[in-house]
């Protein structure tokens, strides 16, 4: 799944998964209060900084802290653009 | 479109998009209080910083947060003049 | 127009534009309270940081923040001593 | 003792050791309240970053502060993904 | 005007203007309440940082920041250092 | 002494001398409040950063702070983790 | 004078010049509440960091603020520990 908006820098795109208890791979995310991870998937990645290209590609599911990002609605979904710093793990 | 304003460095003049619930390319900017993203397109760019040049270019529609840049008022119409490093994405 | 004095570094001398409503280009600064662009021509300019010689030179009519810089005064007319960091776009 | 996720960067994830009073080495944990000490196993380590690659390894015993990381669950256990500059000692 | 002291690294004495409303080549202070602009004269400079040689040279008139520097008494005459970074402009 | 313990990066392990009033050398630790400087044993170095290694070796008399660095204890002794900037000198 | 103990680094030991009122050089401490100069000898300098060798050295008449550096006590005498960017200038 891709979609045609272009991240700058080392921006990424990512579209949520939804909010199961527990994900095929098993894990659950805690309950507690500040900084929550949760998983998504690529879906745009931006082109990198000067000397710095991203890790993460399109199609990678990836952890991520609750509070990281911003949301946009694409076409009726809900995504987040946030830095590949704000990446945790790829699952 | 394009002004004639060359904003220094990294800076660029963004034209806000009006403020429609959703856009052609169907983006709805959601609802929630801070940093909101907003779009529009922009008339000017810098010529960037030593080794850095700018990545988007006039014309380009792009996202940013809704608190960037500061408001100019040119001929009767508002941009916003606001640091490339504000912009999210390219749509 | 230009003024005995040499900034120095990155800083530059602006002579601030008289405060007219609509300026002749058309530009009429809002009247939002934080960090209001304001209008003025160079007078002055320092020699730059060692690898980053500066942009703007006399002459120039720049926007800058409404807080930018310190005031002084050179024979009786003020003036702001800023960095051009500090100034936003050439008009 | 390895898991199949691919921490970014400097991260690492580390599998806490369980909460005995004095460990196999005789490290006992003191109840200080602030930024207490703890150790755990590496069990997964990211590529670091472009020119400093990580120190620990899979299966290394580490000492880290108690406030260090994020808590993830996969597979029904408890682990953190912590960057490696938050731990103190190879044990 | 020299005094026999060595500021260390980018630092500079200064030996402030006698407080008259209104300077020899016009400049008149400001009343202004926060970071009001001074004269003075550069009595002693140091050797600059590893690859930035300082600007001003003993001799130059410069304006600088209020409360720029830390006040010396050198045989009964009041002096201050202060970094060339504080010094705005030269005469 | 040394400890079968390996510190990352410019951490080293101090074994702290024990609370005398005056030590062999003649320091008395003064009574002040904040920051006091304590004095003990170097008994483990990391491999420093990349470009820069370690100065201190083990079995070095150092003055550190008196809030530097996370206690631990091994096999019933109290030793502290720090980074060799938060040394003062050697002794 | 000098006195047998390595600071780290960028680090030197000053011995405090006596509280008199007026120095042999006719240095008179102002009575200014905050960071008021003090004046002391070196007495042991560091290696300095990497790229800067230290500028002062065993034996330099110093000027330096009230509050730079820690408090220590060897064989009776007191001298302070602080970094060379603390050192004003060398009387």
């Amino acid at each position: 799944m891709a979609i045609n908006m272009k991240p700058l820098a080392d921006r990424v795109i990512v579209a949520p998964a939804a909010a199961e208890e527990k994900t095929k791979s098993g894990i659950i995310i805690p309950d507690t209060a500040k900084e929550k991870p949760q998983r998504g998937e690529i879906v745009a990645v931006g082109s990198g900084k000067k000397d710095e290209p991203l890790t993460v590609k399109v199609g990678d599911q990836v952890l991520y802290g609750k509070y990281a990002g911003t949301e946009i609605n694409i076409d009726g979904q809900d995504y987040l653009i946030m830095k590949e710093a704000d990446i945790f793990a790829i699952v």
